[in-house]
């Protein structure tokens, strides 16, 4: 294993470090617990959007703290769910009175303790929410996931959400509208080797020089199949149709009922893209794949979209939602309307993404 | 070799019709001759900003096509100098009338070329003027070039640049303040892999799993040695001791006078990097290196800047100048002043840098 690290027990601590010291105009670390957060948090009368999960999908989540997406980010060690101290914590320091909305990447482990930090965050008097994402059309359970997982669409769902926050949406109404872009969205991944993650030395898994992996999750979790190789064109091709020819999916989630102070089980379905539909395109590297062969993917990919009705409307092209150094790439499309359309456009200014200011 | 390609013979046409499809509010592509330019250009009264090189190091150049950075950019094939007819049609194509200002990084085919371009276009009545960037302080001569590469200043360089001639600089002045830009950076990078370019189907080069190359070019030529692997912290003080204790340089440039219609040597020396010295500090991934590492190096390189006296006003950290799927790093550190600030801060909207609109 050659990366540029240090001791691999200070991976994560020496990246927040080096974030804190390289934009202090608009994020803080915290550590002990480890979060990142608005410099300016917290912003009153404001909803604050925080998200979390395990370190190595940089710049997802830290680097997606600031004006116009999260409020905080509550990063784990390298593929390992935060603890409900980070998230709480997190709350208790960018709560600006108008409660505080959590968007969870469906990991068992992330759900769980996301839910912990809900109760304890209300029962310390602020309003909570808890959004789960579950955009992977790849598999339906699988390795630390009962239902879908949180993949690309987090990206989108932090912008989008985040950009409502900014607009002072009340918590129900951003809580809705998390829930709404959530299931518009559709993702799909291959890999074409695999990551390594610092504390195992050794890639997670082995794939042969002409083999990729097809429905690959972020954490090099097993998708649905291995391929010989082919050609981008026959993988966009595959992404595609992952993505535009799944059916509607229905899954069971737990919202907070601030009233009654008890988590709810709600069942949601949602609906296939249809032609038609607007959506956002997002192709996303998982870290190894230069952007020049993310255009090649997208080339085909508008194509295969302009023959089936769907009109990208924006887009969204670079490593966003990484694997540390995997090669390869996702396809998340998220069919839009005005609401979500005038949130993705709002000004957003953090390390990571930055337009309109 | 696995890789999001198609054949080996389409793969920068098929990139270059991604990014069209993908940024056709920001710009548009020309094939045969192939050049990116600006979706608004020519823009009346300003003087058109111009580079290129070989593909490969994407977002540069054709992804730095926009507002407020170049009007054009002309990419050969990976890892090899664009043409002249390029070059010449692009600067027909974005002359607004205020002449053409070349910023060719050093390597032998590129300068020979764009030399030839400028010609063309003084010819047909244009104003032009060719800047060098060789900012590369690994290696004096090397492989493709006489004297130092060309590596990380270009992207700041287009930048400031950019902001420069948007404010309307006239060319004498513009070429001015990229002569002085070019001077007051200084680059080094690292390799912990090869690249592999896609014609050739194999790494360029062969690192053993414990070694880096230390002062590595941006097309995998070699550095100034091997090293067994080392901290991120040992690799940084490396790299920033090549830059801060680089001493006083001196090349020979060419550059075009435009009365006489003639070439003209000048010999130009920069001053070393000074304690009191504001920079704007860059931490570049060659490719396979994740943003996550970066920051670990960037904290190092702002402790070691702040005990040798220099202080970062501004940084980047990203993938910008990158050598395909390499892993590995590079930084540069640029002196500033009022006038390059001003221009660094100044709005752009390109698809691979964007800020302030």
């Amino acid at each position: 294993m050659k990366k540029l690290i240090n001791a691999i027990d200070d991976v994560v601590k020496e990246q927040l470090e080096g974030m804190a010291v390289a934009h202090p105009d608009l994020i803080k670390v915290h550590f002990e617990p480890n979060f990142v957060y608005r410099a300016d948090a917290p912003v009153s009368g404001k909803v604050a959007v925080i998200s979390g999960g395990g370190s190595g999908h940089e710049p997802m989540h830290g680097g997606f703290v600031g004006m116009g997406m999260l409020d905080a980010a509550c990063p784990g060690e390298v593929f390992t769910s935060p603890t409900p101290d980070q998230m709480y914590e997190a709350a208790k320091m960018v709560d600006g009175g108008a409660g505080v909305l959590y968007l969870v990447k469906n990991y068992t482990g992330d759900v769980l303790n996301f839910e912990t930090a809900a109760e304890l965050a209300f029962a310390e008097g602020v309003k909570v929410q808890s959004i789960l994402i579950d955009d992977d059309t790849a598999v339906k359970d699988s390795l630390y996931t009962a239902g879908r997982r949180g993949v690309g669409t987090t990206v989108l769902v932090e912008k989008i959400v985040g950009g409502a926050a900014e607009a002072k949406y009340p918590l129900d109404k951003l809580s809705d509208l998390a829930r709404k872009a959530n299931m518009y969205g559709r993702s799909i991944g291959i890999a074409l080797t695999s990551c390594t993650v610092p504390a195992a030395g050794k890639p997670t898994f082995d794939l042969g020089p002409n083999e990729f992996e097809f429905g690959i999750g972020i954490h090099g979790e097993p998708g649905r199949e291995r391929f010989d190789m082919k050609t981008a064109d026959e993988i966009t091709e595959m992404m595609a149709a992952a993505i535009i020819d799944d059916g509607p999916y229905t899954r069971t989630v737990r919202e907070w009922d601030n009233d009654s102070g008890e988590w709810v089980e709600k069942k949601l379905t949602d609906d296939p893209l249809k032609s038609g539909d607007e959506v956002i395109a997002f192709v996303n590297s998982m870290g190894g794949t230069p952007v020049s062969e993310l255009y090649a993917i997208y080339r085909k990919l508008a194509e295969i979209c302009k023959g089936k009705g769907l009109k990208i409307v924006r887009n969204l092209i670079g490593p966003y939602i990484t694997s540390l150094d995997m090669a390869g790439c996702s396809i998340t499309l998220m069919k839009t309307d005005a609401e979500i359309l005038k949130f993705w456009d709002a000004p957003v200014k953090t390390p990571g993404l930055r337009w309109g200011v």
